[in-house]
């Protein structure tokens, strides 16, 4: 394809899905592209390090241009427009002086990530590629030996911060169950699941794949020790094999 | 840890997600174990190509034995216990010998694949590692630029061979819907699309990031051209960003 010229200047921005933790469970394609991009950039909280950029530090070349996105780390609160805005015209300005950019995303960029925010401003002005990675919904599913589905179970995502009335309803008529971003909302779903009767057939992992893994039975995990990495799994009827 | 003497002599099974199908997709670390095994094992149809090894085919090191799975691609039966029993025995007798098997896994091993029924087999008697890998639920929803959830939306796998009542009322009440193995399910799929008005607001894409990749309008999709490896997302509410 030619490109018009105008195009053929302008830099891409690239989703990378960096993978959930461990730094050898990126891919070829991003790391490829994390190491030729002149830019990267990746969210950081408020303060302190960006666990994105943790991940993929000991691929890191060395001598890129980064963009920091720092946010506030307030759960479940609306993300700040005005400072993926912001960010959205610092990418910008580096793709139309055709440099690439390469945005980290911790899992998936399409998975429950901030990216999107980005993606949202960018992606009816510029060229922005995703490139898939792996989530933490397969990562957690891995580290806990559990199989996620199978055949024809449904698999459902629920994030944890949902209401306990519909976190019940949805967990009751689902085959499989993955609830993620448990944090500070652990003891509202051992609720939900010790009233459904499923916490013997439930999982618990938290910061999987990383160093600091951590898998014990939900009757034993303290409440206020939940990281916002967790993860419950739960299949409602067994996985015949 | 000091392992027994029995224990340190016998090989580990891996299950390795080769991911969706671009080579590049796969992992450092599945990479990393595919290519130090001495023997591989893969599912294949009942004749033809392993689309698995093919995945993977770029990247091994040649003179590693091969242990094929050969399947009839019977859609929505039972799996053949039979067939999975003896791949399982063949797989075992390499361990007890001392040799690491990597299982290659289209995908990642615990998202509806078939490496469940050989884990099943094997892990209560013989070390089993899970590599997860980049699902073809992230890499369609890449491929398509559409997000597949964020912030409190619920995500729901479904597979097309279900029931129609059973599709319709599950699409009925969830946020975010991937649908996938659609194949000959196209047309009943598209029944309950139109009925729930959710027709416009759905994206189709078949052999995500291969050469042979193909997006289309769903208007425009001939029922009888699904291949089983095709999705199909639903958002019933906009993604707001």
């Amino acid at each position: 394809m030619i490109l018009a010229p105008d195009q053929n200047r302008r830099g891409t921005a690239y989703g990378l899905g960096v993978g959930p933790g461990d730094p050898e469970l990126i891919t070829l394609k991003a790391l490829r592209l994390l190491r030729a991009a002149p830019v990267i950039a990746y969210p950081a909280p408020e303060s302190g390090d960006s666990f994105a950029r943790a991940i993929v530090a000991s691929h890191l070349p060395g001598g890129q241009d980064e963009i920091e996105i720092r946010m506030p780390m307030v759960a479940d609160r609306f993300p700040a427009a005005a400072i993926y805005d912001r960010a959205a015209r610092q990418i910008a300005d580096h793709l139309d002086h055709g440099h690439d950019v390469a945005v980290l995303c911790e899992g998936d960029p399409f998975f429950y990530g901030s990216f999107l925010y980005l993606f949202a401003r960018l992606a009816d002005r510029h060229r922005v590629e995703v490139v898939p990675g792996v989530s933490s919904l397969t990562a957690c599913a891995a580290a806990l030996g559990v199989p996620l589905a199978a055949r024809n179970d449904s698999l459902t995502v629920l994030p944890a911060p949902l209401p306990e009335d519909v976190l019940e309803a949805r967990l009751a008529a689902a085959d499989a169950v993955a609830i993620i971003k448990l944090g500070r909302h652990f003891a509202k779903i051992r609720r939900v699941l010790d009233r459904l009767e499923l916490t013997d057939s439930s999982h618990y992992v938290e910061r999987a794949t990383l160093a600091t893994q951590r898998i014990v039975p939900i009757a034993e995990v303290a409440a206020e020790t939940v990281p916002y990495f967790s993860m419950i799994l739960v299949h409602r009827r067994g996985l015949a094999a």
